[in-house]
Parts: C-alpha cells; structure tokens; sequence
C-alpha cells in the first residue's frame, strides 16, 4: 500500500498507490490480476480493514483479499476446539471466532475468575480475600493477536497460565514444559507512526514476555506458530488467496511468479525473500518465485531521513527483528528498488511483458 | 516484620512480632535498643508505613525508623535540583519531593505535553495531529520508584527520553550513550501475596526495561543506582538511622553489630550478608558486623510447601535476583535460621549477654 501505518487511525493514501490500482483495475474496477493485501495489523477486523482499502484506493476490495497478522491462524484446525486464551485489543474475540475457534476465553474473563492474580494496580486489588474459583475452564493454548493495553495484566496472567498447565489457581510442583502451546501474531518490534521516533509494536509486547519466562523460569518460551510478516505461514497463506481468486475469477493460465511490495525491509522483504527461498527448496509448488521489490515511500528512505534510521540501525549494528528470525544481510535486500507502488507495479508489468 | 508483602493492603501481623516488639520494648513501649525497619516497598509514603507498623506492633514508630526503597535518595543530592521523571504509582511526586527533588516531571505530563508517543492504547491516541510541544523541560534524569499501571506507556516514554537525551520530541542523529541517569528503586523480581504463585514486583518491570533497550540499542541499560534490598547502599543509610536514632535517644555506648532479620533469602540475607562484606573491608565504621538471620514464617520455609518455591528455584537452577547482583550461594546463606522473629529477637540479646 506504500502508506505509513495508520497512527491515527486514518492511513494516507499516496496518490501513487491509487495510480498504481487504477493501472491493476481493468475497466469496471475489478482487477485484472489477482491481488492480496499483506498487513501485520491485528487489532481489526478483516472487513473494517478491506472497505478501509476499498475507500483509500477506489476499488472493490473483499475481505478475503485482506491477510491481517493473524488470517492464517484459520489453517490452524488443530487449535479450533481447545480452549484458548486471547490477548490483544479491540475485537478479539469476534477475531478467534471468525478464524474458526470456538472456545476463547479473553484476558479480562480471566482476571475476573481469578481476583487474586492481578496486582499490579493498586488501585484494582481486591479489597477482601474472595471466594476460591470454581468451574472455570482449563486453558489449553494461548492466542496472542496483538499488543494489549496494560501489559503488566497481560504479562502476569500469560506467565500465570503458562506456569500452572492452564489452571493459574491451582499450583503445581513442577514447572510444566514444554508449557501449552503458544500462537503469537505480528512480531513487528517497531512501528513509524507521526511520532518522530518509533513507536513499540507487538514484538516489544512478545519481548517483554519471552524475558520474563526465561528470568522467572530459566527456560526459554517457545512459539507454536510466530505468524504475520515476515513469517513463511504468512506468505504461503497469500499464496492460497492468490490461487483462489484466480479460480474465482476463471483465470487459467497458471500463477508462476508472485511480486511482493512493501516498504519495510525488516518485515516485507525479508518475508518475501524467505519466501522465494521457500518456493525454490520446496517441490510441486504452483508458483516458481517471489520477487520482492522496496518501496521508498514509507519506513525505508533512500536519504538518511528520520524513519529510515531504526531500519538503517537493524542493517547495521542493531537487529530489530524476532528472536527466531536470525539476521540474514542477503534477506533484507530487495530484488527490485523502486520510488514507489506505481513503479513497483509497471515493474512488474514490465517484467511480464504486458502492454 | 516476618509478615508476607501487604497484598491486600493490610498486613497480617503474626504474633510472634507483637511479642518480639514487647521484647524490645521497655516500659512505656519505648524501645531499649535502636531498631528501623527495611522494606522495598516504595508505592507509598513513609509516614503512613510508620503508621501502619506503629498499630500492627502496638508501639511508637517515628518515619525516621522506616526506610522505604527509595528513602535513600535523600542521600543523592547531586541530583536533587535536576529536572527528574519518576514513574511508579502513588504519590510518586510527593515522595520525590520528601526526597529533596526540587523539580519532577511524571509519566502522565509527559504523555500529555507529547501526545503522539503513547500510542499502544488505540482508544487513549489523539484523533488528530496535535500542535507541536512548546516549553515542556529538558528531562535530566530517570527515577523508578516501583511498578507502574500501563507498563507500555511508562516503558515507551521512558526509553523515548533515553533515545533522546531528554526531548522526546526532537530525535538525534546519534543514540547518546552513556545515556541519561537512571536511579532505580526495588529490584524485586516477584513477592508473595496471597495467591499461590508469586506476583509481579518492580523487578519484574526493570526487566522489560532492561531488555527493550538492550534490544533497540544494541546497548546495556546501567542504572547510575539500584536501591532497596539487597543493595548496600540501603544496608549503610540503615546503619545512618540507627546511629542517628542512638543520638536521640542518648545512647552513648558505640553500635559493632547490626542484626538484620528477614524471610527473604535473596533480598534480606543476600543484603545483610553483602553489608557484612563491606564493613569487614571498609574501614572507620562504627559498625563491625552484620549479622542475617533468616524467619520461616514469611516467603521462606524449611518444608516444601508453595511460597518456598520461588525462593528454592533462585538457589537451584534459576537466579531471581537481578542482573547486577551475580548470584552468590554463600550470599544467601544466613549466619542463623530461627522459627519467627521473636525467636531472632531472643538470638540477638542471648549473643549481646542481655537479660
């Protein structure tokens, strides 16, 4: 989309990007070549996020062109009818449920059941000894869909859950471990919003847990599935998409080679990277590559401008990505670097010898 | 005290430590020998500790005989006319005041004066761009009084005034570094309250600090202090205390043995024996000795039952304790291990030969 992300609720359309679409649109404003929209947002719903791109860029957009952090977890059946706990915020209940789990039990139900585990603020301590919990359901996994708001909460009854098997009144005499699995979306550490500095993202949410588990408990935290950008799950769920709307839309000839856009090279590039190294270890796949191509309209500059520099940082010295994601030079550079989504998009129509 | 951390606001005073008070007490409730008492509790003034101990004992205990975590910052003039944000709960800014900080900066005006950098709570962030800050302080300095409420919004504005060497609104070209001081109070990782594993303390908030800016950085967060037991530094402004309480009270024959009584292994006899390592190398104190004896009625227990846990877990495989503080098995060994605190009391005189 080559727009910042939406500090402020609203994103800023480049007028490139709407040029970029009105070149993709064929007449009738649907598109003539299958297009899936990649963000690690995760505190939304997928239709608030596809009318949001329909209304920016002028188009029909479906939800099922939107992958938001947390989509793939529809692929994750074997989670569906376990008891999750779900950390994040706005919707994210209504979120598991429409990704196919249909037993979820959010932060706050949790702190309410167990009065005693959340003391922190002083001021929302339980005034007398309540009565011990009864009936309340064992969790079986923990959904973190995206950073939350008051992380002490969220971090203290995780850890609590994690400790106790999923029974945080109860106490065990061993620490479980491995402890109940763990789904984690968006590991973003970083984020440029207006602020001139960036702003924490969900992987400084994740940071702060995995430290915590391993201070507390001398063992490390494990991820059942770290998903959204630049996870391969990510990637390869577009892949699906892709396919499916060719198919919806009677499209015949075979999808050989995919083109990623994006701004951030921490996150969409080297997705996309890994991604095309993915496609070309791994057998009978439809499509052959994944060129990645940088934009210099967002996180990523050219210049020595203020954004680019955690990014500038992270290719440096620093490494802003995920603990799991070891640092690869060669996956943070892009097969293509354009201005823009536009160029981007003649690129890639250029590539394909299309008028 | 040998009473568990105030979970629910009220301490539950044992009566061992009713009896050990009228032990120490002569007539009129005065006490025969002088006697202050260590917490690491900071989210609160020492006036209203003084009270709470005074009618949990049923005997007179001044402010002076209290010292909180942070109470020795009174000691750290040199920072004491510098403009300094605190972050914790409470009457933070009352209690930097009592300290001697002439000017004091909280998290909640500096969310306010820069309102585009909280920006994890999507409910709490401006619905549009806000005028740029005019005439808000240079921040000269961090303290950390204890935990916070909102963790995300305490940890980003803090690291946002680390980046910036105090303008959270500019951005530098280069990180600074060293950065800012940072006095840190309470590095207690959990505590006991009345839940069956331990909870969250302020160390557990350092932790995430720590690891945010070790991770954005590449860089160590260093504390210019780190306060509150087990550090020596709150062990010698106790020994200031009594020496000071002896003056008032007449006392003429010099103090050479402090006996320090505590339930935590790492933060009590850790402390104790540390100070004991000082005095034996420093030289000029009036003090010779101090002396740790551990009570079972408190987070430690000879049996296996819960609240020992964590504390076994810190001398078997897992270090609780802080990252500057390395850990040492003879450190939390104590010099005698008695039932309660009376039976400590009772220890203490049979080695002074008092009746």
């Amino acid at each position: 989309l080559g727009g910042r992300p939406l500090g402020l609720g609203k994103c800023q359309v480049l007028p490139a990007a709407r040029e970029a679409f009105r070149r993709l649109a064929g007449a009738g404003g649907r598109l003539r070549v299958p297009v899936v929209f990649l963000t690690n947002a995760g505190n939304c719903l997928r239709a608030a996020k596809a009318r949001e791109l329909a209304q920016a860029l002028g188009l029909q957009v479906s939800p099922e062109q939107v992958i938001l952090s947390h989509s793939p977890l529809r692929l994750f059946s074997q989670f569906h009818r376990r008891c999750m706990l779900v950390a994040g915020q706005g919707p994210v209940e209504e979120n598991a449920h429409n990704l196919g789990f249909k037993n979820v039990v959010t932060i706050e139900a949790l702190r309410k059941a167990y009065p005693l585990l959340d003391m922190v603020d002083q001021s929302r301590r339980p005034k007398e000894l309540p009565p011990p919990t009864t009936g309340f359901p064992t969790i079986e996994g923990v959904i973190l869909f995206g950073e939350p708001v008051r992380w002490e909460t969220s971090l203290q009854l995780i850890i609590d859950v994690l400790l106790s098997n999923g029974n945080p009144g109860a106490e065990l005499e061993e620490i479980p471990y491995p402890h109940l699995p763990v789904l984690a979306c968006n590991m973003d550490l970083l984020w440029m919003a207006e602020a001139k500095m960036p702003r924490f993202g969900h992987g400084t949410f994740l940071l702060c847990l995995e430290n915590i588990y391993k201070k507390v408990t001398g063992r490390e935290l494990k991820y059942e599935a770290l998903i959204g950008k630049p996870s391969t799950v990510t990637y390869r769920y577009a892949e699906y998409l892709i396919h499916e709307q060719a198919k919806k839309q009677g499209w015949n000839s075979p999808i050989r080679r995919l083109y990623a856009i994006g701004d951030n090279p921490m996150s969409d590039i080297y997705g996309a990277n890994l991604y095309n190294n993915y496609l070309k270890s791994a057998q009978r796949n439809q499509a052959q590559s994944c060129k990645s191509i940088l934009v210099c309209t967002g996180v990523y500059r050219h210049s020595a401008e203020a954004p680019s520099k955690p990014e500038k940082h992270n290719t440096e010295t620093v490494f802003h990505g995920h603990r799991d994601f070891s640092f690869d030079p060669s996956l943070v550079e892009a097969s293509y670097v354009v201005q823009d989504v536009n160029e981007a998009v003649q690129l890639a129509f250029q590539k394909e010898n299309w008028s």
